[in-house]
């Protein structure tokens, strides 16, 4: 069994939380603003809002070292609705890799709304989350969580798919908040 | 009905023919290479690779000019696999829109494997074709010729949301040329 922290109490935070709680997993629940309490997990979820991922990094970029550290962010111009805030040949993952350079970052969870981690479904399709990263151990390990508490997960390749993964999620997005999908529903992965 | 040229004779041109005849409309099938034969359809599909595009521009864009053409390409870089050769923050769609400034461009059709499109499902989810395009009266018809095919249809948004969704046609490509998801599955959109 892993344990996890959770950094984050949002709708997403909570969902991975139970979801790692579960598959049998400990999980230390920090909000953001926890910033005395030390991290003991060894996978670290960023639930956060992606303009709350350069102060986690200045704060508790020691901490991390060693950790697998997941982004789940959309990093989406909420001004415009019209694009992401990253460089649109990169991701908010690999702007995290880089601040983080002695942790494991993995990106994940992005394209799943929370309600479709609860339920475990994506309208009546299985719910699926996709993982990219570089180190192939600690894909294996955020894998191994989010199956064990009942839901799919599928390695999307290097960490340089978080561009890509990025782009699912704002799509998904905009198509909810243009009510063309339900916040219950998006882009599944049929396998 | 509509009058639907397809130039493009592959797995993908094939399929988007068959749809708009089941659909009732009438089909005009020509191979990239008919240069001399001049397009007749409304609606113009360029069923061919990414790099077909600029010559079909070339040779083509009078006679293209006041027609919907529809780019269903996926502009990856074959050699790598691991990025589109498109600028990173456009898309083969918009580059397209600027070479045929007189015809109104939409993206369709990349997010779905051919398979996908003949049988009508992805998996057992059923099959949904994202449409991008700044015109709505050109997203209506080709929404029009897909759904009368029995395929269901959304608009996506401006054709600026193109660049989303090649990255979700070169994220389902890597998925599936790596054996995570079958060429008859994929990411289906479930509203």
């Amino acid at each position: 069994m892993a344990h996890v922290t959770i950094i984050g109490t949002g709708n997403m935070g909570q969902a991975i939380a139970a979801l790692a709680a579960k598959g049998g997993h400990s999980v230390q629940a920090l909000a953001h603003t926890d910033t005395g309490e030390a991290v003991t997990g060894e996978l670290v979820v960023l639930a956060v809002p992606y303009a709350a991922l350069t102060d986690i990094a200045a704060q508790r970029a020691e901490q991390l070292a060693g950790r697998v550290v997941v982004d789940i962010t959309n990093p989406v111009d909420f001004e415009t609705f019209d694009s992401l805030v990253v460089p649109a040949d990169g991701s908010a993952a690999v702007e995290l890799a880089a601040a983080l350079p002695q942790s494991r970052v993995l990106k994940a969870f992005n394209t799943n709304f929370a309600a479709t981690l609860a339920s475990g479904t994506v309208g009546d399709v299985p719910t699926t989350v996709l993982v990219a990263g570089d180190d192939a151990q600690a894909k294996a390990l955020l894998v191994d969580v989010v199956t064990s508490g009942g839901v799919r997960a599928l390695d999307a390749g290097s960490l340089k798919r978080a561009r890509e993964l990025e782009a699912v999620g704002f799509l998904q997005l905009t198509l909810a908040a243009g009510e063309k999908i339900a916040w219950t529903a998006g882009l599944a992965v049929v396998s």
